[in-house]
């Protein structure tokens, strides 16, 4: 098929020689067909109508300058005022320089780009005054265009395209510039020399291939899935040692696009625009605060009035990867899930995105993968508990309806005695959550978190291997901010390196003090704790609603109502929590952007790192205190019958049902986590780019087939810019993180949860490929080693969880309470009469004035003492109503059981973080092969050269010190010039 | 100063011209004085007699090869036959090449070297049925010596030493070899250019100077540690970036030291001799079982039967160094013991010995230098603990004669009642140990864990940086190890790597499965739990010890010696724990190496690991096991009176003193450390050594004077031959690595420990200096980035120190009884009456049959109750003897600290971990300066080849693809190969 690399072990095929000796104009060329021999157009004519037809095979109007010969590498949009057509025949009409033909150009006005990332209403309210600096624009525009051909790259006009106010401007980086940038880049290309990988056969590789063999018809038919069984040797790309290289100058696919993803960087780095600056940013200046994210490519977004674009089916790509996903759109069966070694999905993506949406989609993959045998055990534990419902003693002992006992009432007045035999249904519910496979499950979770990290560590590190990143180190660019607030009140600089964007304004070299930053980091510290209150008091404030709703159901006379009290109460606070949670996702994910902004960090993955924590840390106490104090607070601040706990004038503390708060726990992790996943993830990822275009068809006044029509006439890179842009990978990256936290953390109360995520994965990974692909602008291809701060909050979570799920098992479930009584108490071993040992007395005249309840005999007999599920003291003794014994007793149970879990889950952990090589054994092996047949290489070619001809490449003009001509790179023998004295 | 390196600004002066243009003998020069021009001597012609004097400063007798010019960077030593000596004057007497030479020179028999680092008394038996095998012998190193010639090295052979039986090979390296070396090793080399060091003028900086200041008179007044303001910017050596290569090419002694570092390296990779192996091997093969650390390097020691050395004042360490430490001494003040940046101490310990162990040094002062915080603050908490003693209300209510309370006897019938006053002393010195100051003291130590492993990374960062090892890689040499006993059965292989010592054998490259190699782990797994049975097994000898010799004197009739009990007990115990505990390190020692060598480690760097581990976990366990027992065991299996615990027959568990155990544990702690210290650390380091010397004097039956004489008349070399082999730092690590454990794990009971632990440090550092540089011959320079597994062993303690602490703190002292009584039981809220609280009543009638004291009215009355230390009901009621409710209460309490205090601390630590930067600011910012200039510089370069000549100093003719010639560097305008469509 189409999508196959071509094996590597012979030459590729070398690339079709151009169309025509003369450089052919494919504008109006007939699909598929070689273009004709045309004339050379005037430059900057606009394609004829209806030149929309498929691009041929050779060079496209929209893939090549209008020479037809240099390639398109980078396309970058502007705004331009739709008035100057005029202006603009005249300056086609002209015959000249490339240069000269911009320039005069340039007299034309562009109008500011508002193509924020975010629709940003600052940016929408200083539309109108921007409009002054139009000309500053054009002036920017000019420099920025200037730079870029000082520094080598060629580029070409295109104001007549087919969307009204939108100019592109072509950019080609010749060869040369292409190498230099390589060579800087310590890009890794592939030598002449193949070497044989070794098919690994050890256990583990058949295992793999075992499962590969079995799960076959679910992939998707592509050949070069194969693992590959010769390799071609790649060394840093240097222009003395080409050589060496194979035919990779010129050859496959995967080199063309490693070159694009060089041109991308490269254009990021690019020129420098130096000039009046400082006025063009007056006008944003202090009037709005610190500027949104200026990276380089905002300030490009923002001042130069360009717009950066790439579009999806940008000429980089070719067409095999549009054919491909065109025809089988990322919701057939063949886009795949799974990720195995080779050249499939993940390879796709990334050579397609970049390295580092590529580790994104890996990422997704291996967890979804490791999600599979977790949602099985969780299954398995749920159907233990279902299975053992029955057999559970207490359950049985409660439903009993001979144990006829009789409990105090749960509130105050309105509530009256009930009797225990009426929880039989809780209770038996119970049960599905909080049997002994639980604390099993939550061990097994914790170790399968530990086991995720250490599989994607070794998964990174084969991507690393196989995308030649093994030598790559980031090279951090200082993050461009003009800081020009009241509260930073200077322009924040940067330090100069040739391989980072450089600077664009005289006095950007401003270093930030401490006490610059201070009023920054106490603001983000002031905030940080405000919105946790909120987020506390959004809780505190549901379970009033909770309350007092129930309170005041208790007061309704229906008598349905107060039947259903539970379950209505339940159910509406768990939904007000979670579009509570929803709402405040939103606000605090602008709140973090807008204190990061605040800090002006130094560089952009120091900008991108800040924002995560804080977003990270906002959207996780949002997401999990209903669930915490649900686990941990509820009914444990109640206080007992005759001495409750109020709140808040006469409100009394929530209790939980009789078998514990296991089952709210499980009901509201359940809501949360469907419904944030089906609400904001699918939702939101499908609905609101619907609602969008349906608001833009509805602005531009277009029926669909005016659009249609429309869509017709455009270009390749015109539709690409119709397209959203890319917002990073953050949200995406968010998202799954806090799935992994309910499914990692509270896994002890829910054994469903992996179950959930999984399903709710294998549609998020497709809904994701599909927005990447078709729904956004192709975005700039970055390299990456590592996922970065996630891994670090994946740690972080998956150590939380430990404590967590002991806390959880200990406190939350009966688990302990019942080994305790089964061990220490119980008379004959078993677990009966367990329920009448969890139970205390209360003397029914010991009931403070106005509590007692209003209708006391409302079970047909008087109630002299009543029962409630504490360990306390009978009344009438010495100390009645005090904690009994056992209760001390069962509490230093639960706190060594949390003890004995922590320290026995964290050393398995390291035991298996140390048992598990971070590096695969047969990459570390391959690594080992590979710099031995470099040094190989390098030995023979050693040889040939110093040895037989002796010729020495490089005079020694170069050289300044008088030694070096004593003694050349081959000292005659007896004159070694190593022989003087060591000076220490 | 003869040590100050040369300012690297200006171009270090040429090396001095070789005193003379035809190649020196330089073996009778006088003194200091430049060789006088003389014939060239015959080859391998012994120096004459009396040829010690003091060597001249151009190129001395053993500093060069007889042509006085080609320098010596390597001593091989071999065993001669002294009857062979007719023979060698013939062979001296013909004339021809060297390697005819060496060739002649091998007829001559050679006798086994025994020269293992260790006395092994396996090789000293078998060297009398080696000695069949002195041809085989000669054989193997005439190959050797021919691989080494194959190789490109020089070798001048000297067997006519002043050392009887000991013949001496000379190896040089020339320079293109030396080249070629270090583009593989990737050595980094000062370029030409030269940047400024940015000056931190930050606080930490400012607070680094005034330290440096303060503490000046301290520091020896070395000239080159203040740190330099300029720094050549380095490049890994390339023979085709020669042009911008500095004046490294011969320059200042780092590089030669450098370069000798190369040489070593290179000698290990050196020569493949091939050949009858297997019967070589048939001699020490099947018999003995697995040989020694076979590593390259200790085969040639016992096969090839040379012997490698490397003097301690060898011919690469020039003179300066000799001089700077002959001189200062490592005793005096002047070595220092802190290692500030710049050229100083540390520095000069890895130029001299290498990075590996430089990075010791410096690990070693950055610990020292890190205790000095620790001891004050321990000295702070122990004075806090002697100044409140008076304040101490429970030892107050102890004390107080008023309070007359009786006790129940301490053992079964020998004891009798005691009032609670006789317990005053021990209370009150329990006070200087168990006081609130004790758990800020613990807290403490676990943040100033973290804080040393911070410090050290950063530390470890910033040498690596400074040492110009950022972009070394480790290479990991294959192991070399020949396996021919019944417990493997088959010889063991390696992977080739040019870097790595060629295969000796043909039938070297056998894998071992897992089949192979179950036999030996499951001999670990065994060996392992037996020997840490063996220590529990000890530590419970110990035990019975002291309950035997307590009752013994419990029943002897002799006042003074009842009266002083538990004195002698406690002492005697403790240092026979001791000696058990010394003892019983050095045999694990030897059955860790044993059982590594039985697991047959693919590489060195394995062994290693795998080695250190083993002997790690043993002498842990070794040295914890008794205070572990004191610590959590002892007093808790006592039973109460009446129903005590026996064991062994009628043996009584032990009791600690009323006040807790945690006196004893202190007692315990101090004998262990400082006896440890004392013993095994200083006195075998100083005592050992000695030991040997006398030996072997009274061995040779030389006296002192004839010795000197001898001594006198040796060269340099044969010297250094007389000093131990360097036995790898292991030891010296362990040693650390144990008394950093009894530093911070059970600091909670021991506040002096860091004080101690820094006294010995002061002192070790100098012995170990002493003992390197005077001690041993020189080791063979290793790189290293890292201290290796001791960094995670480091980190492994310090979070099994949190948890230890915790476990102390709650469980071992009093602490959170007396909290408990302070905040719960006590009526006015101040701790009197704590000591009536903990006080169980037991009732004299309850003893059962022969446990009653035969003495019951030894104190002068009739006792009805007595009390006892626990938590129980009083005899009477239902029931009597159980555990009360304050004893679950203060349970809880204990469990709820350790979780509170493990997780705070453990949160606290990874903050500090994630707070302070893995590599300090001014290094980062400095690398990322380097990495700027150097891309710069390559852009300059860069213009003038390709922009100005446009010369291809690379013809194309190397190239087969066809595209290459279409498209060179630099295509034609409109012919950019990159223009064809991308292949996924």
């Amino acid at each position: 098929g189409s999508s196959s690399s071509s094996p590597p072990l012979t030459l590729p095929p070398p690339p079709p020689p151009p169309p025509s000796p003369s450089p052919p104009d494919g504008s109006s060329s007939p699909p598929l067909s070689p273009p004709p021999p045309s004339p050379l157009l005037p430059p900057l004519s606009p394609p004829p109508d209806g030149s929309s037809s498929p691009p041929s095979r050779g060079c496209r109007t929209w893939a090549c300058f209008e020479d037809g010969v240099r390639r398109v590498d980078y396309v970058l949009a502007y705004h331009v005022k739709k008035t100057g057509a005029a202006h603009r025949r005249a300056a086609r009409g002209a015959d000249g320089g490339l240069l000269r033909r911009l320039r005069r150009s340039m007299s034309l006005r562009g109008s500011r780009a508002a193509l924020q990332p975010r629709d940003d209403p600052e940016v929408a309210a200083q539309q109108q005054q921007a409009s002054y600096h139009d000309d500053d624009k054009r002036f920017s525009r000019t420099q920025f265009e200037e730079k870029l051909l000082e520094m080598g790259l060629q580029l070409e006009r295109d104001e007549e395209s087919n969307i009204p106010g939108i100019g592109f401007l072509k950019i080609h980086a010749p060869w040369n510039i292409l190498c230099r940038e390589a060579e800087f880049l310590k890009l890794k290309m592939p030598t002449k020399k193949v070497y044989e990988v070794n098919q690994g056969n050890n256990i583990v590789e058949n295992i793999r291939l075992f499962i590969h063999k079995v799960t076959a018809p679910l992939h998707p038919k592509v050949d070069c899935s194969r693992p590959q069984s010769v390799k071609p040797l790649s060394h840093p790309f240097s222009r003395e040692k080409q050589h060496l290289g194979g035919p990779w100058s010129f050859s496959g696919g995967s080199v063309v696009l490693q070159w694009g993803s060089l041109v991308l960087q490269w254009g990021v780095r690019g020129p420098s625009v130096r000039g009046p600056w400082s006025l063009q940013w007056g006008v944003l200046g202090p009037s709005v605060g610190v500027r949104g994210p200026f990276s380089w490519r905002s300030l490009v977004l923002q001042w130069g009035s360009l717009v950066l674009q790439w579009g999806v089916r940008g000429p980089l790509s070719g067409g095999s990867l549009v054919l491909q996903w065109g025809v089988r759109g990322p919701f057939s069966p063949r886009v795949r899930l799974r990720s195995s070694a080779g050249c499939d999905a993940v390879c796709s993506h990334r050579k397609y995105f970049g390295e580092k949406v590529g580790l994104y989609f890996a990422w997704l993959g291996v967890y979804t993968q490791m999600l599979i045998p977790a949602a099985i055990v969780g299954v398995i534990v749920f159907l233990y508990g279902c299975a053992t419902v029955d057999d559970d003693i207490p359950s049985m002992e409660i439903c009993d309806p001979r144990n006829n006992i009789t409990m105090c009432p749960m509130c105050d007045s309105a509530c009256s005695y009930w009797r225990l035999s009426s929880a039989c249904g809780t209770a038996r519910a119970s049960h599905l959550f909080d049997n002994p496979a639980t604390v099993f499950f939550s061990i097994f979770m914790a170790l399968w978190a530990v086991l995720f990290m250490e599989h994607w560590k070794r998964r990174q590190m084969r991507l690393n291997y196989i995308w030649d990143l093994t030598g790559y180190e980031e090279e951090e660019c200082p993050r461009r901010l003009c800081v020009v607030s009241a509260l930073l009140g200077r322009c924040y600089g940067h330090h100069d390196s040739p391989l980072c964007p450089p600077p664009l304004f005289q006095n950007e070299k401003v270093k930030l003090t401490c006490t610059d930053r201070m009023p920054a980091y106490l603001t983000t510290l002031v905030m940080m704790a405000f919105m946790i209150t909120v987020t506390f008091a959004i809780v505190f404030g549901v379970i009033l609603y909770r309350i007092t709703i129930k309170s005041l159901l208790h007061f309704s006379s229906y008598p349905a109502a107060r039947s259903n009290i539970r379950a209505t109460v339940k159910t509406t606070a768990a939904i007000i929590n979670l579009i509570a949670i929803i709402i405040m996702d939103e606000i605090y994910a602008a709140i973090a952007r807008w204190l990061t902004r605040l800090e002006v960090p130094k560089t952009d993955k120091s900008f991108e790192d800040r924002l995560i924590f804080k977003t990270f840390i906002l959207k996780f106490v949002n997401a999990f205190t209903p669930i915490v104090y649900l686990a941990f607070f509820r009914g444990r601040l109640v206080g007992r019958p005759g001495s409750y706990l109020y709140v808040v004038g006469s409100y009394r503390m929530e209790e939980c049902a009789h078998a514990g708060c296991l089952m709210e726990l499980c009901i509201q992790l359940c809501i949360t986590m469907l419904g944030k996943q089906l609400i904001q993830n699918n939702l939101f990822e499908i609905g609101i780019p619907k609602l969008k275009k349906l608001l833009r068809r509805r602005k531009t006044d277009m029926d669909a087939e005016q659009e249609a029509e429309l869509n017709k006439r455009l270009l390749r890179h015109e539709k690409d810019h119709q397209l959203g842009p890319f917002g990073g990978l953050a949200p995406e990256y968010m998202e799954m993180i806090i799935q992994f936290g309910m499914v990692t953390l509270f896994v002890a109360s829910f054994p469903l949860a992996p179950l959930f995520a999984l399903l709710n994965n294998i549609i998020e990974i497709r809904l994701d490929a599909k927005k990447f692909v078709m729904g956004l602008r192709r975005p700039i291809a970055v390299r990456a080693k590592d996922i970065g701060i996630w891994y670090n909050l994946l740690r972080g979570l998956s150590k939380v969880a430990v404590i967590v799920n002991a806390f959880v098992i200990s406190f939350t479930s009966d688990f302990i309470p019942r080994l305790v009584y089964q061990y220490m108490y119980s008379p004959d071993g078993s677990m009966h009469g367990f329920v009448n040992h969890t139970l205390s007395v209360f003397n029914t005249s010991d009931f403070q004035t106005g509590t007692a309840p209003l209708d006391p005999e409302i079970l047909g007999y008087k109630v002299p003492l009543c029962r409630y599920k504490d360990y306390r003291e009978p009344p009438g003794s010495s100390s009645s109503y005090e904690f009994t014994k056992e209760f001390w007793a069962i509490l230093a149970a639960r706190l060594a059981f949390v003890i004995l879990f922590q320290n026995v889950v964290m050393l398995m952990s390291d035991f298996i973080d140390w048992l598990i090589p971070d590096i695969p054994k047969d990459i570390s092996l391959q690594i080992h092969k590979e710099k031995i047949l470099m040094v190989e290489l390098f030995m023979k070619e050693e040889q040939s050269r110093w040895y037989s001809g002796g010729r020495d490449p490089r005079p020694e003009k170069a050289d300044p010190s008088p030694l070096l001509k004593r003694s050349p790179l081959m000292p005659p023998p007896g004159r070694d010039p190593y022989a003087h004295t060591a000076n220490c």
